[in-house]
């Protein structure tokens, strides 16, 4: 029998050349070669995702097209709304947007992933998010605007009105850096899912509800949480104390993959400076008091902050509520998502592991039927 | 690097005792280490639901406890009645499935899976496949009935009267068979969404995203379409030698794991003489002619009849329109993904395989950005 490793930690379940963790050495490599603080400071989401799902950057008039297809692609269908206006205003986001994104992309009949659906359900995201945002606060949802990026028709869907630049380039920033991730879970979901032939929908409506876990997507919500209990830098070093002294695991530290800083929280870290300067001053003492406590528990483990602790504090400079954080992860990562899918399309093989049998052999004892 | 397994062949991604299938021998265990020819001849679908949630097979009272439960969570709520009613009629009954189980799942906070959401989703998918049968026909959908078993239920919410007995007893027994598999691709995406943390409707709506595609859960559709364009026992050596000639694949043979005759598809088989005597015959030359042919061609593979197949010809005998094999698939397996997603609670880590870089190793070149 083959050896089991728990959570496949180090086992190949794909060949991939959408993003690379290399974790050893703190680089992130998105399709392409670029590594993500080249790309980061100069993309846009738009562009990001075109390369994601191309493999080269677009050239000016395939931006402007690309722009054209996802602006005409916003809009919600029939039975996207009435999934929408069926379900409480205060439904977690998430399962919100898990169950309109499965009503967007309904069909009557089995699709094979394209390239245009990637485009139409990235699109949708935002529609989607802010609609679940308005009708928690007892508001209508409001048309998505055709004139505007990813990013700033994002902030408007929820708003209502037009965003500082600053703030649609935090965001955009943030959606860049967000896009893929190697083999991460919500991702390996969707890639499944594509394994048994099925349509680009089913792959990311999985993947959203994979993303949902607090070890997973739900991580930057906890982060911004201690952060809240936190409340300011003084207090960080009791509360951290208290908490290492219960046991209690500190939220935005450490990584499966980075055995060092992950290189996305080191951008967003500087960008949080200028985006929430207070929430910053109260997240570095933070970190470096979380840190010097793990590292003097554990010296034997990398440490590292990671990428949801400082997204936490951009998405709040932002002016994003927390309860959207993981939805705001959602948005960025269905460019991933369906890069993968896509990318898998071309040697698809159903993914089937085995699994070890723990429970008792057969016996010869009579089958106990009460109704019988 | 770790070698790369295509499909995670032969990995082992999870220790079980929910099912086993020892493909050497042709064998499928069921939790408590019950042999599927053991327990089909005797037990309902809910008696082994029961048995794949709790690992033993319920006395009389907590079977009537369990019907009781499972009667009365059969209702849709406002959130999945609204999906349902917004969904276009002619929408694949495996979106349907998706979106409206994700509406029915919606809560305000994530929960952590429990046995009684198992209960209330593996009881509320008859209501949901029968709304969209009945909507596609351009009939109203009818409400659930607390007196009848789970097949009986089924039967009664697409037809609106009593089924005989022998539907009834095809129906549950087909139910029991398919209930769980070890880690199918379905289960397994079920599984990976669990590790996150999240919670039990995104584990089941993610499965019915994978269960969709045509080399999982739409193999049933796929082997009844190949029947029904054989059309007669006289005609299957034609029309096999024929698609072989194409190269075409033969929809119901061959499997993963299996070496040998799976033993769901001999006790399929022995069924459909009396539940479907006239495809029978179409489907047992079928049968003999398709496997001589694939001996012939590939005398070094096993070429057994998988459970599609007969499963095709069982459902058609209980009068399920060939279009919702899929979703009955569903309504089986879905007592199996809650049973592995509770298991997997006791030791939960998050599944996050490892990939191969393929892509090009980062440059120096400048990041040729269009929009700048």
């Amino acid at each position: 029998m083959p050896e089991f490793s728990p959570g496949l930690e180090g086992v190949v379940a794909a060949e991939t050349a959408v993003s690379e963790v290399d974790g050893a050495n703190g680089r992130l490599i998105y399709r392409g070669g670029y590594l993500i603080e080249d790309l980061a400071p100069v993309a846009s989401f738009e562009e990001t995702a075109y390369l994601l799902w191309h493999g080269t950057l677009p050239d000016k008039a395939e931006l402007d097209a690309l722009r054209h297809q996802m602006a005409a692609a916003r809009r919600l269908n029939n039975g996207a709304r009435g999934a929408m206006s069926s379900l409480d205003p205060q439904t977690d986001p998430m399962d919100t947007l898990r169950t309109v994104v499965s009503a967007q992309g309904a069909t009557k009949a089995l699709t094979n992933p394209t390239l245009e659906e990637a485009i139409a359900l990235t699109s949708v995201f935002p529609t989607i998010v802010a609609a679940a945002y308005r009708r928690a606060k007892g508001m209508e949802p409001i048309q998505p605007r055709d004139d505007l990026g990813h990013a700033a028709n994002l902030l408007w869907l929820m708003e209502g009105k037009d965003a500082s630049p600053d703030r649609v380039h935090w965001l955009d920033t943030y959606l860049v850096l967000l896009a893929d991730h190697g083999l991460n879970a919500s991702t390996f979901t969707a890639r499944v899912i594509a394994s048994t032939g099925s349509d680009l929908t089913s792959c990311v409506v999985g993947a959203i509800g994979a993303l949902k876990g607090p070890a997973h997507g739900g991580a930057m919500f906890a982060a911004r949480n201690m952060l809240d209990k936190i409340g300011s830098a003084e207090n960080a070093e009791r509360w951290l104390q208290d908490a290492h002294a219960r046991h209690a695991r500190f939220a935005g530290f450490g990584h499966r993959v980075y055995r060092t800083y992950d290189p996305r929280a080191k951008i967003l870290k500087e960008m949080a400076q200028t985006a929430a300067p207070d929430l910053y001053k109260t997240a570095a003492h933070t970190e470096e008091v979380a840190l010097k406590i793990l590292h003097e528990a554990h010296p034997e483990r990398p440490n590292a902050t990671n990428v949801d602790f400082w997204a936490s504090v951009v998405l709040t400079g932002v002016g994003i509520p927390k309860e959207l954080f993981t939805c705001l992860f959602a948005t960025s990562r269905v460019a991933g998502w369906a890069a993968h899918v896509l990318e898998s399309l071309a040697d698809l093989r159903i993914i089937r592991p085995a699994s070890t049998w723990i429970g008792p052999q057969p016996g010869s004892k009579p089958v106990p039927i009460a109704s019988r």
